[in-house]
């Protein structure tokens, strides 16, 4: 991909000196990610682009610009790309994100609108596209590839296959083809991958990888399919294998994940980072606020020895090559005028911040107007889902009264979100199963799409809810209406505040709703801006602690992988139970209860 | 550009280890360029492609390849490849030249077949293309961008515009647009550049740049045009300019041009390379066999000072990627296993060449198969000129006898093809020029294409030619047939030698051929391979020599430039004398006599 200027001509004229420029921001200290020099420079912008940079004779042609800003001095890097992020982890519009990022410094991201094309398809897709448009910042889009995540296990809003790819690359500002996570359906030639990866590729784009943990000839085959990156790196074996593997590492920090201080220690050695990219993947609009965006991984990298030159150029001039986008992440003539001016190359805290050659923030503030606008999809209510009762979220057995085995799925740890397959003891009263443990918990997961009308139960052990009932429709990837609960009546009122208000996250105790996060954009997103949000966003928080989850952090991020079939061991979908390396689903009764049931 | 296996399902297996793979080479030493690390490690290759690096347990899997290959120990690299090659400039066959490079370790060229563009046009870089369809190497083709060099100057045998270039993207192994040398028209914003540069681009082709000497503004409007490499750079001030600007550097070292050494002497306390690469642009058939190719290129830079990890990566990872191919130049899972054996990482000199994963040579010879196959093209004779007599290379002027101030051409130094404009007294007879200067001589550009029948006729000083004819078909950009000379008989006696052989170089004294270099194809190439093209290619410059061009060490390379219109200050064409930086004819009576002669 080549970004183009507005006006090529007037921006060859520009820097040939012929006509007066745009703006010239002079005095500044260039970081050209290049070379890695730093020098005194005065820099030329014309049409969206740079039009010249002038290091020789700091006192030429001060006069041909219409605008004239002095940096004082003042560090002048390319602006920030995210290598990889899902805007819908912020729970934000594209719009609201870009106000929220833009004064961090992020100018570019490369998004995947993975969740919204699991809830609305191509539509969620095209919405990610059509609302980031006019934007003073680039969101550039991946594919989804993988939607849903494990065909057969789960039923999600969408399916795509190489038809939607193909269609989807048409849109303007598509760059590849987003995290092919069915790494075993790649590394073993699976004809639905292999047809998918085939499309991107006739279309020129790019493919985002995902091999979470995997190496050796695994990996090596995943890499032989076609993926050339990942950001799941979690340890430093792991990352620098992955570099010498040819398959660039996008370091991570997301608000469920902080990755970059172990791949650094096992990449400090490697000589050569061309491969060595940031991301930030799913982070929440608090966060943002608090710590910051790619400036934050940035400085985390710094934090723990990379140097501050490499580690910008890795946060620029690389993302933007790992994208196949020519003409971004430098300051040099031809590209993206796309620039900060930041005093302290450690905290990378922009006083101004550069997009197409223009001032989008100023000292922590958006600067640039980003004017509001609607899109019919925000107002559509994406929670399908059929009249429910108390007796869709029973477990019913055939059994005589007494005693019966249940599989269930186990948290091992109150904080990661790995489970194992666990059983239990439960008693069975008038065909239903009753938790007596207090660590046991019913789980539900209700579709919520139209043309389906499965709800998959279950048990789960070690979750952390101590009382009533935890529901979100943000539930990793298909998103499906998912409830932890003691109590049908307690599930079925959190059930029905979310279909009600379009989704959301809620807890409910004793019959009373607690608190609900209201998200009605695909049950993902709201319409508010950072600000606003972070307080919902607290109150949920402090509600969910209320129920017992205490132990992490972020209470918002337990539930929402509870039915995520692709992180082992047991998982549940709305089809109910599904082992998630053998790819199957698992019936609640453990075997000697079920032949007793048949 | 995505380079494909022959095989992606067999690939996967092998590279999962469920299936033999083609070849093992085990017990190397890897290096790679991806990180800049050298370990112990074994290859493994299927379907043309790295399947599977082997570095943890050097033990594993020795049995599963269907043929093995112990390095015993000898450095394993990436094999090499030439950033910017004219294979027309070795006078050899696309054949002819991957039989003389391949046991050098180039196993991939981004070619410019701009030569024989400028003589067959369309045709001829088809002829380029099939001519190496089926080689044990990559070559891929670059569309020349400027045929003719300078419209309007000159009459070639074609002339290209956008729709040229879109009909030529359609052939497979085109990577870019080739060096784009009207640096001038790109930085205007000449309409016609911009259309071509825009047809390029829209086939996703990169835009190799060309801009010798170039900086400041023009260079930094050259680069917003769009071409973003540069294989010109002489100096090292200007290579590291062009490296701050975001235009890659192909450091060359030609048979008429070495510019490693001082390229490495300005940009060696730079700390990122990524847009380093090498090239060896113009480079004879003795000069390989002797030297070598692109190995000899790097051998240079490191003896220069340069890492010789970080010089294989330049001529390697680094050049794939500027020329935008994803898959290449690096040894890792996914790419095309294009590697070398070598024992010695500055001497570079392979034991052990493979391409697409077969062994295509060993110890220097050659050992993959190269039948031979014959085009049409091959045998047609490109010079197409009516018949000549001494009168055409008679220089008629309407003045009475007695004496003139004519223009001419100066080369100040005998060895750099420079030259400025200069002026002498001749003598007038009878209607003729006559000159009595040892040091002047007649220059005649006849042009060779149906339907011209132009012939520019001047005069050159200091040229270097003491006694006879010296002719050329070899005569860039347009590749007229030019001669120098001091009688006409002997510039008829050339022509003629030249348009009965279909072209070469040919040197005559004293009514009798000395020598000729018969280079049949397009006027350009020879059909004999490098070692007999060598013992013929000796013989024609002790020929030149015996005409008194003992200044050079290769004599060749003297008259191929005298018609180069785009190298100041003033050239020869077809047309007659051009002032090559006004874009004008000049004409052969200086002011006052031309006053006269009205």
């Amino acid at each position: 991909m080549k970004l183009q200027p507005r006006d090529r001509k007037h921006l060859l004229r520009a820097a040939l000196g012929e006509v007066r420029c745009d703006l010239l921001v002079k005095n500044a200290r260039l970081v050209n990610v290049l070379t890695g020099e730093i020098y005194p420079a005065n820099v030329f912008v014309d049409s969206g682009m740079i039009a010249h940079v002038e290091y020789r004779n700091l006192e030429a042609d001060l006069e041909k610009a219409e605008e004239v800003i002095d940096a004082g001095g003042a560090y002048l890097i390319p602006g920030f790309i995210d290598a990889h992020v899902h805007i819908e982890s912020s729970m934000m519009t594209p719009r609201n994100f870009a106000k929220a990022v833009l004064p961090k410094g992020t100018t570019t991201v490369i998004t995947d609108p993975h969740e919204i094309a699991n809830v609305w398809g191509v539509e969620g897709v095209r919405y990610m596209h059509d609302a980031s448009q006019d934007l003073p910042m680039r969101q550039l889009l991946d594919i989804p590839s993988c939607v849903p995540a494990v065909p057969g296990m789960e039923n999600a809003g969408a399916a795509f296959l190489a038809p939607e790819i193909l269609e989807l690359s048409g849109l303007d500002r598509t760059a590849g083809l987003a995290e092919v996570m069915d790494f075993l359906g790649v590394a073993q030639g699976d004809q639905r991958m292999l047809d998918i990866i085939a499309a991107a590729e006739s279309r020129g784009l790019y493919l985002q990888g995902h091999a979470p943990g995997q190496t050796g000839r695994v990996l090596s085959a995943y890499r032989c399919g076609g993926p050339s990156t990942c950001h799941e790196s979690s340890s430093g074996e792991e990352a620098l294998e992955k570099l010498r593997s040819g398959i660039s590492v996008d370091a991570r920090d997301s608000s469920i994940l902080k990755n970059v201080e172990s791949i650094w220690s096992g990449v400090k050695d490697v000589r050569f980072f061309d491969q060595l990219c940031f991301c930030t993947d799913d982070r929440e609009a608090d966060e943002i606020l608090e710590h910051g965006h790619v400036n934050d991984v940035v400085r985390n990298a710094i934090a723990c020895g990379m140097d501050p030159v490499a580690a910008i150029k890795s946060a620029t001039f690389n993302a933007a090559r790992e994208a196949h986008i020519d003409n971004l992440g430098a300051v040099a003539p031809g590209f993206a005028a796309d620039f900060l001016l930041v005093d302290d190359l450690r905290e990378l805290r922009p006083s101004h911040v550069f997009f197409a050659g223009k001032l989008a923030a100023k000292d922590g503030k958006l600067t640039a107007e980003i004017p509001d606008r609607s899109f019919p999809l925000e107002k559509r209510n994406s929670v399908c889902v059929r009249e429910l009762s108390e007796e869709d979220f029973t477990l019913r057995v055939s059994l005589p009264d007494g005693r019966a085995a249940v599989n269930l799925l186990e948290y091992p740890d109150p904080v990661v979100p790995v489970t194992v397959r666990g059983r239990a003891e439960a008693a069975v009263r008038g065909g239903r199963i009753l938790l007596e443990d207090p660590d046991l918990r019913y789980v539900a997961v209700v579709n919520r799409y139209p043309g389906r009308d499965t709800i998959g139960l279950g048990v789960v052990r070690g979750f952390g809810l101590r009382s009533g009932a935890l529901a979100s429709t943000v539930s990793h990837d298909s998103h499906n209406l998912t409830i932890v609960y003691g109590r049908p009546e307690n599930a079925l009122l959190a059930a029905r505040e979310l279909i009600r208000c379009g989704g959301g996250m809620c807890a409910v105790e004793n019959g009373e709703v607690l608190y609900t996060l209201e998200l009605p954009l695909a049950g993902l997103m709201s319409l508010l801006p950072a600000e606003e949000l972070a307080v919902c966003s607290q109150r949920m928080k402090e509600a969910e602690r209320r129920l017992g989850l205490t132990a992490l952090e972020n209470p918002l991020l337990r539930i929402v992988t509870l039915a995520l079939p692709v992180v082992p061991d047991l998982k549940m979908s709305d089809l109910g139970m599904v082992d998630v390396l053998r790819k199957e689903l698992v019936p609640l009764l453990a075997e000697e209860d079920a032949r007793r049931e048949r």
